[in-house]
């Protein structure tokens, strides 16, 4: 670490009680994170994080006061249930998240269960119980964030917690940690960026010569793209992460439905072609600016940053006034890219109340 | 901001007390940024930087506890000599460094004069006078880290100070920060980038057709290459930069004299035509492992990420465990890009006092 921080200054190692709203590819993801990584975060961090409540929609719930076993809970939805998690004195189950959020004696609220992207529902109510209860919360589903982020911001405000939703833009990858701390300071003028790794590996194989058609049969063979892949390729993905920028950055209020948003559905060999021919790319850019923001596909020259980036790969390029243009490239997807963006989350917060702790 | 930090919560203005050694290009650079961005700097971030003392080697020093005139600094230095700077009740001329570290009341001690990269010096002991008196200490330059970081480092927790230098990697494009902050919870197991601007140009101009002697000679007239340029084109400059991301990110204690260092100066256009027959393109690559750094020049397949940057940009690769690759790429010199990384570090202390001042 290039900082002598204070947790490495006291060396006590911290516990911090977490709650799991949602168990599924993400929440199960994080959980095996932290287990395999429970001695290095304790060595290396001070950090000693304990799941004490898991909430899900279809699949049970379940509360100890004085934590869950990482292992038991992943062994009991693999069973399918909660359910099949051992009983112990103290364990409370079936619990509904607004219950769980109230009686957890958590820390930190995690929300990785999905939510629409229209409503942030159910998400949005958790979130604002998890502030109620004075506990910090860490995202990684966008609804909440791109419905109401500066509501979430003034109640976070006011109970002094913080809201971290790193995972929702590049996953893992840091595009808002490395704008607000890495590029603290500078103003950012404009952000454009590769953001959603399903069009982007589309438009790569279109490129080698594949049609729309069996790049998207292609991209939903691999897991990139659902069954209905509209959410991908009309652009409304990479529009939410671009709402959530605007927010984060921006301190913009956009809403999602007015945005001009444009996919790659209509995109054929033949524009694929006349690009190359004029040693330019297509690609699906999300652009935010201070005042505004918008997706569409985009021919770029070669040598532009965001042209070299292939595959599923995500990228984005802040300009700035001190440093001109910076280019973040890596992963915007899947189920460990997405743990470390939480994980990352969590030492925030586990940072920030160290430092309050030895004050 | 995607943190509800503790600053917005109190709405307080929170001064901070600096002293600046050395006021050549990156501190001039430092104080007329602090100058432009004071009300933004107010506005955004409740910082309130004042520059209580400038030292320099020869062109004088003024120390004045209440603050010094930043537009008053520059226009003294400007005509050549700090003893241009008016009189006012309480300054005092003079002083060397060590003296106004002790006397200066300052909560930071910013490092910009030129240091020996055998020795550090002079900057390491004003490191350690700032440390004993209980200062932060901000690097512009290279020394320090680079022969006493361990040293450094634990002087900083004994003091329960920080030590910040991300502007001796990459300047202002945050290499560091992005590691610690963006990448935590991440173990990186290999770090690879074009970390020297002026050999990135050379070569880039070489695939132009270029010989080493012109690229060379248009560097130096570009103001990238010295008249001596053998800390950039014989690897030296990138090497030591290996050797403060061998410590900040893997404590290691690397010896620059007995790194692997090797430069560009015996590419030829032959070489450079070879890469490119084979779809290839040379370039000067530190490389840093838990275990060990080097510095060499090698050939990249062209689609490689850090194949791409060209001219005097750098890029930087993380390979994590959780990520896989994430690269980020930016200027790496400059006096407005070094001056963002100073201002990153100063506001990444100013949080931390808030941080406290609010606990």
């Amino acid at each position: 670490m290039h900082s002598a921080g204070p947790s490495s200054i006291i060396g006590v190692v911290l516990d911090m009680k977490l709650t799991l709203i949602g168990f599924g590819v993400v929440g199960q993801g994080l959980v095996a994170i932290l287990t395999d990584k429970a001695a290095e975060l304790r060595r290396q961090h001070n950090f000693a994080p304990q799941i004490v409540a898991v909430a899900t929609r279809s699949r049970g719930s379940l509360l100890h006061p004085d934590g869950l076993d990482p292992q038991g809970l992943l062994t009991a939805i693999a069973a399918g249930h909660l359910d099949h998690y051992p009983d112990a004195a103290g364990l409370s189950r079936g619990l509904d998240p607004l219950q769980i959020i109230a009686q957890s004696g958590a820390a930190v609220l995690i929300e990785a269960a999905p939510s629409n992207l229209q409503t942030g529902q159910p998400a949005l109510d958790h979130v604002r119980a998890a502030f109620a209860a004075g506990q910090h919360v860490v995202l990684a589903n966008k609804g909440p964030v791109a419905v109401a982020y500066h509501d979430l911001v003034a109640r976070a405000r006011a109970a002094g917690r913080s809201l971290l939703f790193e995972a929702t833009v590049m996953a893992g990858t840091p595009a808002l940690r490395t704008a607000t701390a890495g590029l603290a300071g500078c103003q950012i003028a404009e952000v454009s960026g590769v953001l959603n790794g399903t069009t982007n590996y589309m438009l790569t194989e279109m490129e080698r010569g594949l049609t729309y058609a069996d790049a998207l049969a292609q991209a939903q063979q691999l897991g990139y793209a659902e069954t209905d892949p509209s959410a991908d390729v009309d652009g409304w993905d990479a529009a939410a992460k671009a709402v959530i920028l605007g927010a984060a950055l921006f301190d913009q209020a956009l809403d999602l439905r007015a945005l001009p948003v444009q996919g790659i559905r209509h995109l054929t060999p033949a524009d694929i072609a006349a690009a190359r021919a004029a040693g330019e790319r297509w690609k699906l850019i999300a652009r935010i600016t201070p005042q505004a923001a918008a997706v569409a596909p985009a021919r770029l020259p070669l040598d532009h940053p965001l042209a070299a980036v292939g595959g599923a790969t995500n990228a984005i390029t802040y300009t700035t006034d001190l440093l001109g243009a910076v280019t973040l490239i890596g992963p915007g997807a899947g189920q460990r890219v997405t743990g470390a963006a939480l994980l990352a989350d969590l030492l925030a917060v586990h940072q920030r109340v160290s430092h309050r702790s030895i004050s």
